[in-house]
């Protein structure tokens, strides 16, 4: 939660010069994102907020997430909807760095989401998975399973240093589920990061979801697996059967699951905690010793792993 | 620039409950204000700031601050208006810090103000003065005149460290001005901190003031003498004498100077100097070493207390 770039009345007027939104009346700094600055502009015309692309973000993947956003806004998905300025650009510049403008999103995210919550959030990424359809195009997903064995490799002792042991029970993992992952799943542009902090609420409703930084070509289905370890499980550590439950009836509300995809469901899962052990695994190796802002803990999907290792079969059964 | 207390949806909720605002539509934490956490709040009845006081901010100086901000707002004064929960008080808690709801201000801060700037904030100043007249608090000004020896002493060495021969420079700067400091100006609340990222324009024309939490009582022409040099100097360390003459045109516009007050501007810009030389000093030595965030440079108000020593007597002529 930072502003690592900071914009002067000055840059910003020249900025919005090149976009037709009229003068600026308001200009804050919004604490939200860990990677980016992120900034909540008003002018004449309404609310926008002005993202400044700091890290993580590769530019070369900017026209893929911001062309995604515009399909789906198109397509009526309630997402943030990035502005064209008058030449018909997504993406501009502001000192140096990639910059863009999109349309502000009311609602509010729950810390602690309900069975309730869920169903509404599962309809919601349906909503996405729907509307994102017919979009052409293609960013491989580079956190997908493919990828894990690759990631592990530099961690094996970080790994073990976190828990004696666990670098074996996470090779143990990958081996299984490269045997276990399943092909021919229907395919489509994910979220790949939809997390309760990224949907909004509002009267108990989905109103928004945001924040497609990591959006890539994947199984649909994929995303409900991500999506179950973020919305699904207890501050306690246990998986919350009833909540999982409501997503997938809530998802299926707008977009019927293969039988396929169904049976997919327990090894997605498995799979989606791994690259979220991995990456967090990564973010706290490299965050020195001292550092003011700790990353996330990589412990909290050591612990989802070891429930997904005892199996979601429940999953399987229709609910 | 940070928030340093993090609300869930279900807090932010329980604490509305006591207030008549409405649902939330929208809530967001906003890099503002170094000791405060700032929350962009909107609902049903409007937009609003929600603070909670985490620092520095005495709890027991809050009654005067938010009773000050009030009694602005009930004389006509565009600074943010503090919000009565359905019981009447101003202030509440949440987490267990003392927290107030104020109403959102639109503007924006200038980076570098020009004289037109300059001569609006002047009007805006003795706006703030006359509409604070008749508030029954007081609280007397910590940071005032009175205090500067003391709060010398133990930086002595720190200033040493700073620029070998400051020490002696500054004790200087201390005998020059309890003599030559002026008894018996008009007094009143003083805004004590009205700085150019303390003040809204649109447009070029003031909007608002904010940020009363250096309210104190003192003279009024004081308030003059720490805007001067927050708003006059150039990047390059200079005085712009035009800036000044504009900031008190624009002061006199509204409330004619006496010309006690006028002869006492150079050596009140003199000692609001010291005020923030001394303060900024005391926070750059409480820093650790290696800190992310590095407060502000102590050596820019030693610049300016060189400009002082030498001089603003041109400011004592008429505009």
């Amino acid at each position: 939660m930072a502003v690592y770039t900071d914009i002067s009345d000055a840059e910003l007027e020249a900025f919005l010069s090149r976009y037709d939104l009229g003068a600026p009346i308001s200009f804050k700094g919004v604490a939200e994102g860990v990677e980016n600055s992120n900034f909540l502009l008003e002018t004449d015309k309404g609310r926008y907020f002005l993202t400044i692309y700091e890290r993580r973000v590769r530019r070369e993947d900017l026209p893929f997430f911001l062309g995604f956003m515009q399909h789906l806004a198109r397509r009526g998905f309630p997402g943030a909807t990035p502005i064209e300025d008058r030449e018909g650009r997504l993406l501009n510049e502001l000192r140096g760095k990639p910059a863009a403008i999109v349309s502000f999103l009311t609602g509010i995210s729950v810390r602690r989401p309900s069975p309730a919550h869920c169903r509404e959030a599962g309809a919601g990424l349906a909503w996405l998975h729907q509307a994102g359809a017919g979009f052409e195009g293609r960013r491989f997903n580079d956190l997908g399973h493919e990828a894990w064995a690759g990631l592990f490799e530099p961690l094996l002792g970080e790994a073990e240093h976190l828990k004696p042991g666990l670098a074996a029970v996470i090779e143990g993992d990958l081996k299984h589920l490269a045997a276990a992952w399943p092909a021919g799943l229907p395919e489509g542009v994910i979220h790949a990061d939809y997390f309760p902090d990224n949907v909004f609420f509002r009267d108990g409703r989905f109103t928004a979801a945001f924040d497609f930084y990591f959006a890539a070509w994947d199984a649909l289905a994929y995303d409900i697996g991500v999506a179950l370890n973020a919305w699904c499980f207890e501050a306690d550590g246990s998986f919350n059967v009833t909540a999982a439950r409501a997503f997938i009836a809530g998802y299926e509300q707008r977009r019927a699951l293969s039988p396929d995809e169904r049976r997919a469901l327990p090894v997605l899962a498995h799979g989606a905690a791994l690259r979220f052990f991995l990456t967090r695994l990564n973010d706290w190796r490299s965050t020195p010793e001292g550092a003011l802002v700790r990353p996330k803990d990589p412990l909290e999907y050591e612990r989802k792993l070891a429930v997904h290792r005892a199996g979601l079969a429940i999953l399987e059964a229709a609910p």
